[in-house]
């Protein structure tokens, strides 16, 4: 096997662009000077479109998960009742951080695979007036849905006042995201997935309708206090130490959003979102989701008739290809291929060239070069 | 097509890995300090390996062709007779540069697309007894042709006392080399190509017998006198300023070589030539060299029925797949793919992958997934 080569297929961290790398490696400079008040001020209007917001994006230094916590304990207080949509590991999360709060947490589980069905969101709210926030996972990374964000954004505004907080940490950046349109009042994302950067970045905005309950919180939080970050962002600045190396990195991420424009950012994840899963549709390998409830992140492949460990093992072994297992019950039992960041329809092609050799040496009978034709065929399709 | 991912796959120069990109950005040493000769003490005996010699690999700051250079004026002088055997466009170059220097110098003309035959060497020695060297390429770059050098290198002792001198800029690292073994006289390579390298170091190493040869040429030279690198390097030091940032990065290469192993780089770039050429073969495209001469490091493309600057461009636009066209009157005629280097197994059905799209897209009528099927089943019977 090649060394130095690794093949980081795993729904996040996903592989860093070189010129994110060249950017990170610059020299540190004082995070009180100028040079970072002017960095801030060039990242800040470019962070709005990613999040599709008219509002500030904080940048919290820490990872994916601080974020979650930032947007528990900035809206909601001890004893608020809270409505939870699980979908997977990531959503289950969020319920444990509400539950570590002691919000009166309402579970709402869902089948892992599948999406939530907005309707029922709307009737459980229905049902339960007091619920004061909603919180729900745009992209469900364990399980590679991306639930109808939009949708249950307007059934809950439907039924009631809630807030409507979304965790968009595996998709954000790669999946087209409306926040003001779409009545999201809470928005996190981490920065090592869509956002093709190191783990180490949490970016998170609020609607006006959840600053005022955001202000009015008597829950007591330092570090994570949005509020912090709000009035220190308006002077470009950060209330802590930011992770230098990492804003040095946006800022060359966003400079490739740009350049790439985002619109074809999201296509592009569409496109490799479909490669593979026509891929291994026509090896007849069973995906875990159906082609509605797909992210264009993260695919999902619940195997049949082999263990996906072997295959994980056999193609790491054999390529330096890695792929992620399933977590919590579907450990062992699904393989999950990321396609987000700096991953291209050309990548798609390797990995499912490499993984259909990775079948044949597991002993799966399958033809080799038909799942790589079906991902070409959706190429051509496309681009006609 | 996403930004900031280029697939360069021409014959040289090569991607670089990761590690060594890092490995040269360290700050600059002073190249007389105690840092430099401690780097060329540990660079100096494992680059014999690589030659396949006992002696001393000279590290001359330079591109290749200042290597052939070197090779030239340091062991004939003007009116010596000299073989130039020429299977391509850098055949062609040595010629250029012995001619340059007044050499009386015979072009041994292969047909371009075809690997010399030492018989008909031996047979042209036998008749000009007067020569004094003869200048061989090893992989010819311009056709993906390697010649059978420890073939040649016999004939010519067997029947003259003239020097073996040989250019393996292209191949060097990537391919068995026995300079020694095989009486290899004069041997050159440069950084960009199998060395995993930028270009910007050339390696030359001479036999007991080039030596004396060199010592007593009085052929004028200041910056290419090999006497002058020879008698450095026993110091561990070069006799002008040297790329240092190269430097680190070949003391990085070489890690990664014996991390490999030698042998198994070996194996690596004669299993990706024999998935390139199978998945061509598969596709029906022909290709310029037959499996004898074929050069594990980059293979020729002479399509019958399209036009190679097209399917380059269209891979370009679609992939930013950069691949090689032909060089003099191979021009428009073929493709030239480089795997090479820093190059995989995995990579090689990237291009496969990508390049089958392409021909779609130029119009050509081939069955998707064919290529990529062939090459996959060489990498199978390989890892049984």
């Amino acid at each position: 096997m090649l060394p130095d080569q690794h093949l980081l297929r795993i729904p996040g961290p996903s592989p860093i662009p070189p010129s994110v790398e060249r950017a990170m490696a610059q020299p540190m400079i004082g995070h009180r000077g100028q040079e970072t008040k002017e960095l801030l001020a060039t990242i800040r209007p470019r962070l709005k479109p990613v999040f599709g917001t008219e509002q500030d994006v904080m940048i919290i230094t820490g990872s994916g998960t601080s974020g979650l916590e930032t947007a528990v304990v900035n809206t909601v207080e001890p004893g608020d009742e809270v409505l939870v949509v699980i979908t997977g590991a990531f959503g289950d999360r969020f319920a444990k951080i509400c539950e570590t709060y002691q919000m009166r947490t309402h579970r709402f589980e869902v089948e892992w695979g599948s999406a939530v069905d907005p309707e029922e969101v709307k009737q459980f709210l229905e049902t339960h007036p007091g619920i004061k926030a909603v919180f729900a996972t745009y992209c469900e990374t364990s399980t590679g849905v991306l639930n109808p964000i939009r949708e249950i954004a307007r059934a809950v505004h439907a039924s009631s006042d809630a807030l409507v907080i979304v965790d968009g940490v595996s998709c954000v950046g790669g999946v087209q995201t409306r926040m003001d349109d779409w009545g999201i009042d809470v928005l996190v994302t981490g920065s090592q997935k869509a956002m093709m950067l190191p783990a180490g970045l949490t970016f998170i905005a609020a609607s006006e309708r959840a600053w005022q309950v955001i202000e009015s919180n008597k829950q007591p939080r330092f570090y994570l206090d949005l509020r912090k970050y709000r009035d220190n962002l308006e002077k470009n600045a950060t209330p802590f130490t930011p992770g230098l190396s990492l804003l040095f990195g946006l800022n060359q991420v966003l400079n490739l959003f740009e350049e790439e424009g985002l619109k074809n950012v999201y296509a592009r994840h569409r496109l490799m979102m479909k490669m593979t899963r026509e891929a291994f549709r026509a090896l007849g390998i069973p995906l875990l989701t159906n082609d509605e409830a797909a992210s264009p992140t993260v695919t999902a492949v619940k195997p049949g008739d082999f263990a996906p460990e072997d295959l994980r093992k056999t193609v790491k072994q054999s390529f330096n290809l890695s792929v992620a297992g399933g977590q919590q019950h579907l450990q062992g039992k699904i393989f999950r291929v990321g396609h987000m960041g700096y991953c291209s329809p050309a990548d798609v092609l390797q990995i499912v060239g490499t993984m259909e050799i990775g079948l044949r040496q597991i002993g799966k009978d399958i033809e080799l070069g038909i799942g790589t034709r079906a991902a070409q065929q959706v190429y051509l399709e496309k681009h006609k």
